[in-house]
């Protein structure tokens, strides 16, 4: 099969690699369209020594599941946590954070920047008719992005901050929306405040945010200057998500986070059933969120659209093109 | 008056300062016995430029009162941040981050390391005669302590380490204790363990802390290994408190913190009414925990025992000694 394959901060298309082999409580899963994330681009900058295919935000068709055919030509996204179910994460509760967990196309797992690929069955959702491929492949993202909600109560009428307004910045603001705080996004670029605008989404420029007025910041940039406009912005006893992992150390005065008691939030990966419930019910919108979608063998080129300054997402779609085993 | 001066990093010993004047909302406090806190230690070291009497912890009795007789005679301790009332964090219910705020010794406000002290009635609390002067200045790190259980909820059986087990170290592990938490405490010296043991409280030296582990770590060294300790010590999605301040900034590896949703909890004042409740009830015993009492004259005494390694409480006695307005 075709696939778009990642090796010492390196990426290439390759052509004749072989089509996985599902397990008996696995499916083999054909890939209509994966999504370029931030972390992807982290990896090829060297973040985590991977070496595979990847990619981890998709949906495909169940192309064979050994153990279970009632799953065949079923349309799925994947939970991306592989997990071993007998670890004290996994039986506490909280299986992301299994302490041997492989990840698609991020860890020991080959990724979605492929034809084929494989997970367990226990990972899969399916997908209802009403949501299309290319909303889909955002619903990895946007249970990211309602990750936060998990972790912190939002009410209506709470001031909050999102800082970025990006790939993942825009799901944020849109999840946060939901809730009915009273919400803000700091947008640097007129397309990104053109899209917030349209869904009745304050946004500003940075240089105009205000200092200790949030109740609750979200940082999407993962930038020590989005993590700087965070903590300028949060109001004593109020909470800072970070929502974005960062490249490196930062440092950081941890003195001003005991005295005006702040707290920090680290946050990652999310509900899955609440994505596709949300999606489904037309309360988000992804639709002007795709920046361009390119076939597998333009996968390369995908990358280095994605890492340009304030490109949306980027997808790559494995049955466009050449295709082919 | 005789009081303890700071003033550009240095501290001295001072006679015949002025007695202060309380205004119609205010008392005059005679100070019976105050505290020597790290927080004192840093402001000798430049943390913030404070000039003026230091001390904050203290317990004395009112000597005048101009607007409220009532409190004539009463044995107090007092609420240290002194606040405008008026602000959006004071209105939120928020008033010990008073943007206009002065704190007693810390900040615009001669402190407890004199023979009187001004501090406005609203800010004062009755001790009740079964607390000695020697226990009742501790209300104020004791409402530092219990300030944990506001932010995070401890239960019992949950596994919490309290990384030091100095002057704070040992408070915050016996509020921890009234929890019926699984609690560790990280103890250098022999005698913090040993003061620990005999409140029944496991300890255990900083080798032996297990990685991932715990559900809550309370950082009470306010050091770069004592955090060190503390983020290798909590689980995935657990919570680390700061509950010191540090010096200078801190490099921090935030990507982790995100990776493992790790929270992150500043926390400072508390509150005294609860503090005043728990010594009386004898939940707490603070009776092992001083080290030293001085004479006034010997301030700096005090603050040269206090600021070496592993020093329990030093107090400061302004009635013992010459004494003498």
């Amino acid at each position: 099969m075709n696939a778009i394959w990642l090796e010492n901060q390196h990426i290439s298309f390759r052509t004749g690699l072989p089509v996985p082999t599902p397990g008996p409580e696995e499916a083999l899963i054909s890939v209509s369209v994966a999504g370029v994330c931030s972390t992807d681009l982290e990896l090829l900058r060297g973040y985590y020594p991977y070496c595979g295919i990847p990619g981890h935000e998709f949906v495909g068709r169940v192309e064979a599941s050994p153990g279970a055919p009632q799953w065949i030509d079923q349309r799925v996204v994947g939970e991306i946590n592989i997990t071993c179910g007998v670890c004290k994460p996994c039986l506490d509760g909280y299986p992301t954070h299994c302490a041997q967990r492989r990840v698609l196309g991020i860890r020991d797992w080959h990724g979605a920047f492929a034809q084929y690929l494989i997970l367990p069955l226990k990972n899969l959702y399916l997908i209802p008719e009403s949501i299309s491929d290319e909303a889909a492949v955002f619903v990895e993202p946007l249970a990211a992005a309602m990750e936060v909600l998990e972790q912190v109560a939002v009410s209506a009428g709470q001031n909050c901050l999102v800082v970025g307004a990006g790939r993942l910045g825009q799901l944020v603001a849109q999840v946060l929306a939901t809730t009915g705080c009273n919400l803000t996004v700091v947008a640097r670029h007129p397309y990104q405040q053109k899209l917030l605008m349209q869904r009745g989404i304050s946004c500003i420029p940075e240089q105009d945010v205000a200092i200790g007025e949030m109740d609750i910041v979200i940082d999407a940039t993962g930038t020590p200057s989005g993590f700087h406009i965070a903590r300028k912005a949060v109001r004593p006893r109020g909470t800072i998500v970070l929502k974005s992992t960062y490249a490196g150390e930062m440092s950081l005065n941890l003195s001003s986070i005991v005295v005006d008691e702040i707290t920090l939030i680290g946050s990652r990966c999310g509900p899955f059933p609440a994505a596709i419930q949300l999606l489904s019910s037309g309360k988000v919108d992804v639709s002007g969120l795709v920046q361009a979608t390119f076939p597998l063998e333009q996968g390369v080129s995908a990358f280095e659209l994605a890492a340009q300054p304030g490109t949306l997402k980027v997808l790559i779609n494995p049955r466009a093109g050449n295709g082919g085993l």
